[in-house]
């Protein structure tokens, strides 16, 4: 299906919205009256911009409390409507958003309202518009779309018919028989559909649709369930986003267009409808089986050498014909890349290995779900590798290390001959990835459409200079966890150290063996154990070797989790993490602590 | 009365929020747990560093879920709380805040809650310390301050007492009679009182409450109403601010406490408190009454002295000791400074003289609420100023312009013997500050407390590149109009211009004098004006002259606002603004066109 977008859903100038809708694929557009009235560009020019970009202009809006008031001050409001239609000629705009009335002067009289409507209707048709009119959640005497249908079915003219919204029906509460009304509408007098999520907040209504809408997928309303009763109305117009939200407002309008068309082709998946791409259907997902390696780029080779090799990595491999080396430990392997693209920022995680059952469908699913492709040619003659990039820069690749039926990246070491030694150490528990803040609702449906990951709640944690955010993704098996972290707004997130954590089975030992190795870990306050020791009940001396080695301690309703750290490197640390009995978490109720003791650190 | 101030409230390290609390003049604090359980400091440490800061540790806190559950839990809570009992001995701290239960293992037993908190009191009573009981507003079984009352003395222990906090009685609505309760308490059993005041905000009592509580005199909650009843139930014991706020988590300690302290000083004046800056009374409000001068400082004199000509200023005077111009046009006063202050970044608007009934007590009174106070000899020998910094930066002087019996600044400026002519502008109409984004509410009660302007709502103006705030502080009479303006979170605040809006009784006049000088006035786009016809009536060629200059148009419930803008110079900008039959707004409703003008002028 067509689909749209609403510039308000953007930030910037209506140029720059309308540039960064038809580059991120839209096929259409909403024009917000406001960004109109802010642009130096006529009516003419705007019309012919978006020709030139090859969007069409799908819906004017909003018109406002026009319908069901006294008889002079409907005579006003048509005459600014017949200004309105007049400019939708100029504008080649053939829709006019409605929506119902929130005036004082307005009454509760659907007689009137539906009378005033079929008036305006009229109107509207000599210039060759039609009206879709809209019940706002909030509407003084129409507020559920199917009042909003009652009023168009009476007033009865062909230029007069619905929009609707899923955020203003899903808002209410609204679900079950009461959404299946909808399918009693004809398709044909669906003039519009918005299309909206949003976080279940317990607040009122108005300002969480004024600042709090996201897109579908992002949220907790079930959009899906919504567009599926639409179409089976038979409605075939343009799928649309409208979306309110102040992080969007200050985001750059170009990222923000192609995560609202991916999560519109995440959608239309959802509820089956082919063809999501335009040419042909979306693939299917691929969900990875295991982190494959993870790569740090750093200009300064040593101290990440060291930290690997006290945590028992050894040198396994040297790339055929690049300055990276290949460590393993367990099933954890680490690629050190001292090649050109290291930053001047320090060491860096740089990229993600993903084991992949099919490398090559999972690449195309996620071109195809608008991910930046990276050049393929990464090895040598012989070994390609599927890449793409992630909301927040980092370079995901698609492997398949030990299948040999497969080409494999790892044929591209010349082995050193040397192997490590085995420990407790068995391969990679999660990794932490820093998310720029503004993309942090669209990096958990990123993995999720993109790479089959299920996201988990979001969390608040305390930092001691702000709330951070944090959001587990995770395969249902627990193979690949990563976890997602952002600040609370624009701010130091490029100076936030991402982290590799590493599963053990014993972490005291693995903690003791890496303190030997001439590792630093991270200490951690007295009092926090004292708390422990307040909270749970511990064998004797166990709490001392956890302080003395600053482990960390955590238990849900499953299992426990044992967890320490290294000191940083760059922007780069490590974790040794204990998971047992099914745990499920990650121990963000330590990060607080975590956190103070980096800060206290450096 | 005593004040304190929990440490949750402030950014940072134990460390780091316990200096910035002394440094503001809190008597006290709070310790929040989780803070203290971050802090590589002992228990022991934290006392002494208390100590020598001259701070008591009034309160730790929270201890939750501890009361109305089975015989087991309540042993295993009890162990809990000796453990924390020990930890408090070491701390020196002797007063405990246990929150009424949110556990689903609590149940709705009053006698049992009674029984089970006069046995944690008993246990309590052996450690020395003193337990005060308070009801959340989102207790599952106790969440009104009568409620947990009325446990408290069916106990009757003399180390259990009560907690009031000011959000979570007012919060949940509570007033009038239901307040008047508090006075029935006996004082010596209300252990503790938390003040936070809290934004009117629709939304679930938690969330709002962890997210949105601010300082008293910031929000809409009557908390020195609350204080009243408090005070005549006979409590002696700290003022506390409780605040959990995310802005706050961000912000810097130091400034945030001293905002902090400032609130409950003009609380405590609020209330009649005497002696409330603990060396007398503070200064009674001195109210100014105009806009005596604003000064500009710029690197470079010609495009701001060419614009100031331009909106006929004339250079009346040249300061006998700096290189200080004073430009004048009707009572519009504007310095210009091109002395060591002038600044890298360009032309910015640096200080303001508020024309004052009594220059020296109003910067008393400043100077007991804590505004930073500038060095008074800015002048020539005999003539000083009294100035203090806005949170903003910006210098305010209280100034006596025109008052023989005083000093007045104008006597530094030897004339030049030019008059400037007699123009339709009459003085300032407004000015417009841009605030950092952490200071949004702080500088609104600034300006009250400080200065005697009254607050009007809080605006959201969309910016094509983010929300704005924008909130008016004014004497009642209008004849001080200040427009405080911040973004929504970090970022390019400090970028922002402020500007100087000029009243003229005929903004056509003054724009058509304006450009015929030689000025540049932003254009606004041609759909602003189809807007305007569509909205309101115009007479023949009125709106083609409004387009023509670049003149915004507003009407509000009183009267009218014309106003049109210059090219920004520097940071700085002027508005040229006719305010017709008692107009009350800023033109709100224009500052998207007019920001979307500035944005693509730049």
């Amino acid at each position: 299906m067509r689909t749209s977008i609403a510039t308000v859903s953007l930030s910037g100038s209506l140029t720059e919205k309308l540039t960064a809708a038809a580059r991120a694929g839209f096929d259409g557009v909403e024009i917000f009256e406001n960004d109109l009235l802010a642009s130096p560009l006529t009516p003419e020019e705007v019309r012919d911009r978006c020709a030139d970009l090859g969007l069409s202009i799908d819906l004017y809006q909003p018109m406002r409390d026009m319908e069901a008031v006294p008889d002079d001050v409907f005579a006003r409001n048509l005459r600014r409507a017949e200004h309105k239609f007049r400019l939708m000629q100029r504008l080649g705009a053939d829709t006019v958003l409605v929506c119902s009335s929130v005036s004082p002067l307005s009454v509760g009289d659907d007689a009137l309202a539906s009378e005033q409507l079929r008036r305006l209707a009229e109107r509207a048709s000599d210039f060759g518009v039609r009206v879709a009119y809209e019940a706002l959640a909030w509407g003084r005497h129409v507020n559920t779309y199917d009042h909003a249908w009652r009023l168009v079915e009476a007033a009865d003219h062909p230029a007069l018919g619905t929009c609707l919204d899923s955020f203003h029906i899903l808002a209410r509460g609204t679900e079950g028989k009461d959404l299946e009304g909808i399918e009693d509408i004809p398709g044909d007098k669906i003039f519009f559909l918005q299309l909206a999520d949003a976080p279940l907040l317990d607040m009122d209504v108005l300002r969480w649709s004024r600042h709090y809408r996201c897109f579908p997928g992002q949220g907790d309303l079930d959009v899906a369930g919504l567009l599926r009763h639409v179409l089976r109305a038979g409605y075939r117009g343009p799928l649309s986003l409208e979306i309110f939200n102040d992080v969007f407002r200050q985001a750059e309008a170009g990222p923000a267009a192609v995560d609202a068309r991916r999560s519109l082709l995440a959608l239309q998946e959802a509820v089956g409808l082919q063809d999501v791409v335009g040419q042909g259907e979306l693939p299917a997902p691929v969900v990875p089986t295991g982190v494959a390696f993870t790569e740090l780029v750093t200009p300064d080779v040593a101290p990440a050498a060291d930290l690997l090799a006290a945590l028992g990595f050894t040198r396994t491999g040297r790339h055929r014909g690049k300055p990276v080396d290949l460590w393993e430990q367990g099933e954890a392997r680490v690629l050190l890349n001292t090649g050109p693209a290291a930053r001047r920022d320090g060491t860096v995680l740089a990229a993600v290995g993903l084991e992949s059952p099919d490398p090559a469908a999972a690449a195309r699913r996620a071109e195809a779900l608008l991910a930046p492709v990276l050049p393929r040619r990464r090895g040598t003659a012989d070994v390609l590798l599927d890449a793409v990039a992630a909301p927040d820069g980092t370079e995901l690749f698609f492997c398949a290390t030990d299948r040999p039926e497969l080409p494999s990246w790892i044929r591209d070491f010349e082995p050193t001959g040397e192997r490590p030694a085995e420990t407790d150490i068995t391969g990679v528990d999660h990794l932490q990835l820093t998310q720029p803040w503004h993309q942090f609702d669209e990096a958990a449906l990123f993995h999720r459409s993109v790479l089959g990951l299920e996201p988990r709640a979001s969390v608040d944690v305390a930092d001691p200079y702000g709330l951070l955010r944090s959001r587990a993704v995770a395969t249902a098996d627990g193979a690949v966890r990563i976890a997602l972290g952002a600040g609370p707004g624009p701010g130091e997130d490029q100076d936030r150290a991402q982290h590799i954590a590493l599963a053990t089975s014993d972490v005291v030992a693995a903690a003791r063996r890496f303190r030997a190795a001439g590792g630093d870990l991270l200490p951690m306050p007295g009092n926090y154990y004292d708390d422990l020791a307040a909270r749970f009940e511990f064998a004797p001396g166990e709490l001392e070797t956890y302080q003395d080695l600053g482990i960390l301690y955590d238990r849900d309703a499953h299992g426990t989790f044992r967890h320490c750290y290294t000191r940083t490197v760059g922007r780069v640390f490590f974790e040794l993490a204990q998971r047992e009995d099914g745990y499920e978490g990650y121990g963000a109720q330590n990060a607080p602590v975590r956190l103070a003791a980096q800060h206290a650190a450096n």
